[in-house]
């Protein structure tokens, strides 16, 4: 077996909670997307910042790679352990370390999902906002940058982590931020380990900026006779200046699965689901105003989600699009794209999506994050079909390369993984090879999650 | 002379945009606070990102040093040329190259000061929100991760800088980020740069995030016996989801300079000077409940800045602070220090830095942006006076040391320059040495402002 020595070293140090077994192993060698399969040697459950630091150490002194593992649902392959070695699964460090209520910070382990801490939170009046739709670990929304429906309103992870502890490639350990609101003492090195994918450093220890639960919500989605019309819905809704907690896109293919899977009713039209966060007065204005502006460009079908639990019904039904949208297709599995335009050519980078996958022959159904510009065509393909994964992958690319032409990004929130790293030096150009200047820096054995988001020698 | 051949080869390419004049290299080797002059062996006037590029490959070529100048507004030395080569002087970079209305985006030159763009966005119905107070450029703001009295609702550098073109060490350019509101595609090399003080880069595009024009805005002054209930206030009304636009703490002393050098009349207290924006409606019933809490804390004497004209005397007279408290003690020079703590800690870290300053014997009056926990002691020295310098240092020292202490930062909007340079290792210890790493990474040979923010070999 590879890397012997290291996985015996780390079994005297973790013992029972250094696994080797196939399961454990197959298990993190899979993923929620479309990759092949790639198991570690090895699986370690770390119970502390100090032991990710033994870990380190000797996987360094050893040669051996780590792959930090949250909760498994990246779509881009992010925790396969493409050269093998240790699968690090940081679901044994879930303690919620500390809630500074008068700053409104939240003090986390990685292991802690997003679902554990808000329930950790219902008290206290605050919240922890990004909401990536899969019950994540806040260390795998820490190191891919998640966001979802709220970040239009609160932000995504970059906006919401104030501070990190994270132990470096040779198993030292640094903090980075504080819990000040902001800083200027040098370099900003929590926003480099936010998104870096688990390829720099392996953090330990978040600091997130909570938010006041809000006084009042109100919730509602509407119909439009063509997305043009949705899109342009958004535009002036942001022009206007109206305050949207979420602002999403569902197309009428998705509002089908939606009536398929969720039992939903929804005129098989575009729609938009809205939220609105603040006082009655506040969210009744702003409902009011947005009333007036879907009215302006045709739209209609409200449904109001009156109550708490309806509008829990809503968003569950929005978090559902995926297994949803796979169900049109039983069977299928799921290419899903993540282009995020400037939100004035959203308009254009859609239709320019689905024209391509018209012309593909593929069935793709196109949800978004429309007030960040972010949308999503979901592909579902024929398991094995090799003809039909060469297509899906050539619409994926033109519809990255349509991003960067309209001046956006070709991924607003699932990262690069192994899915996206051939269209990084299209984004890039020379500044992908300064991120690989970085990752020598950092990481000079490349023992961190190695073969994702640079190119750098093996 | 140093550099001769560089400065010979620069001057073919620029002509008589690049001085080597007495007077001009005494300008650029100055600075607004207290640090030894140390003026640059030339001054260069680019007038695009290709002849940066084109100085940047022949001072790599030459070994001969590039600091970045803005419009030396910098507290902590940042644009001195410490080892010679030349000043990079940015004010003829002062073009606005965009303005995206629907996208509230603006792309500018590093030269564009803050005010000058603002002017020129009057009529969108848009702004750019940052405030240093001082005029500052957008480049030199954007490379000390400037922020200011509108952080506490707009935020800083880092939360509305979306994109860069920076010229590299050896001349290359790059870009990073982009026109979408967010991205997961990398590092955030943007978030890099941004903060960076000019040792990793040469910024020489900025695309900034703008925010709509509020349709209402109040402004008001408040009065309170001790500055506990003033920071009890701001900590009551952030817990309340009360959205303010600034609020600004001011001690009795500086309420003293104001009088003296602005003609107000506020009692000699401390106060708070708080904006809010947004619609007539919501500005009214913001005013309304923050008046319900300065009342509870036992605070009074509101002034209401009714009109534009008022409200824009009330932000000159605090934008003037540093001179008015200059002015306290005539022909003195300033020690400013910058500390920022959670919020909840405020009170304890202008306590403790009010009795370090009474304890060493010297006026420092203290203002601050106190809804971020950012604060300002302003120590005011007879030039010349070692001793007065000395003991300023080690109040700066303490409060930096007590910042640290309850889980602040050493600064929190002035950078570190070469004024706080020493203080790195406090705050960040092996952290400290990666920043080390990465400036070596992106400038192996130290040419970018050489001498600031890291500590590597020259």
């Amino acid at each position: 077996m590879a890397h012997e020595r290291a996985l015996d070293d780390l079994a005297a140090l973790l013992g029972p909670r250094l696994s080797r077994s196939r399961a454990e192993r197959d298990l993190h060698g899979a993923n929620e997307a479309w990759f092949a399969a790639a198991p570690p040697d090895a699986v370690a459950y770390p119970l502390s910042t100090a032991e990710v630091a033994q870990i380190a150490t000797i996987c360094a002194a050893r040669g051996c790679p780590i792959t930090a593992w949250g909760a498994g649902t990246s779509l881009e392959g992010h925790a396969l352990a493409l050269s093998g070695g240790i699968s690090l699964d940081m679901s044994r460090m879930n303690r919620v370390l500390a809630i500074r209520g008068q700053d409104m910070q939240a003090v986390v382990e990685p292991g802690v999902t997003r679902e554990a801490l808000n329930t950790e939170l219902r008290a206290t009046g605050l919240m922890f906002s990004v909401d990536p739709g899969a019950n994540a670990s806040i260390g795998g929304m820490t190191a891919t940058r998640a966001s979802g429906t709220t970040a239009v309103r609160y932000g995504t992870m970059r906006d919401n982590v104030l501070a990190l502890q994270v132990v470096l490639a040779d198993g030292r350990v640094i903090r980075t931020g504080s819990g000040a609101r902001k800083s200027s003492a040098g370099y900003d090195l929590t926003g480099l380990f936010v998104g870096s994918e688990g390829t720099l450093g392996l953090i330990t220890e978040i600091t997130l900026k909570l938010h006041g639960q809000p006084e009042s919500v109100m919730a509602a989605t509407c119909a439009f006779d063509d997305f043009a019309g949705a899109v342009e819905t958004v535009i002036a809704t942001i022009q206007a200046g109206i305050p949207m907690a979420r602002i999403e896109f569902v197309d009428e293919d998705a509002a089908r699965a939606f009536n398929a899977h969720s039992g939903a009713s929804f005129p098989q039209k575009p729609h938009l689901m809205v939220e609105f966060h603040g006082t009655p007065d506040s969210t009744a204005a702003d409902a009011r105003r947005f009333g007036e502006i879907v009215a302006e460009m045709g739209g209609g079908h409200f449904q109001w989600a009156e109550t708490a639990e309806a509008r829990a019904a809503l968003w569950k039904m929005r978090h559902g699009a995926y297994p949803a949208i796979l169900a049109l297709r039983p069977g299928s599995v799921g290419i899903t794209t993540d282009a995020c335009v400037p939100v004035s050519r959203l308009a254009e980078a859609v239709a320019g999506a689905r024209a391509d996958i018209a012309a593909a022959g593929l069935v793709g159904p196109i949800v978004g994050h429309v007030g960040d510009g972010n949308f999503h065509a979901c592909l579902l393909l024929e398991p094995g079909n090799g003809d039909e994964l060469a297509r899906a992958k050539a619409v994926t690319r033109r519809i990255a390369e349509r991003a960067l032409a309209l001046g956006g990004t070709i991924t607003g929130e699932h990262g690069i993984g192994i899915g996206k790293k051939d269209l990084m030096p299209l984004e890039h150009g020379d500044a992908w090879e300064l991120m690989a200047r970085i990752k020598r820096a950092l990481d000079p054995d490349g023992l961190l999650n190695p073969g994702k988001l640079v190119a750098v020698p093996q």
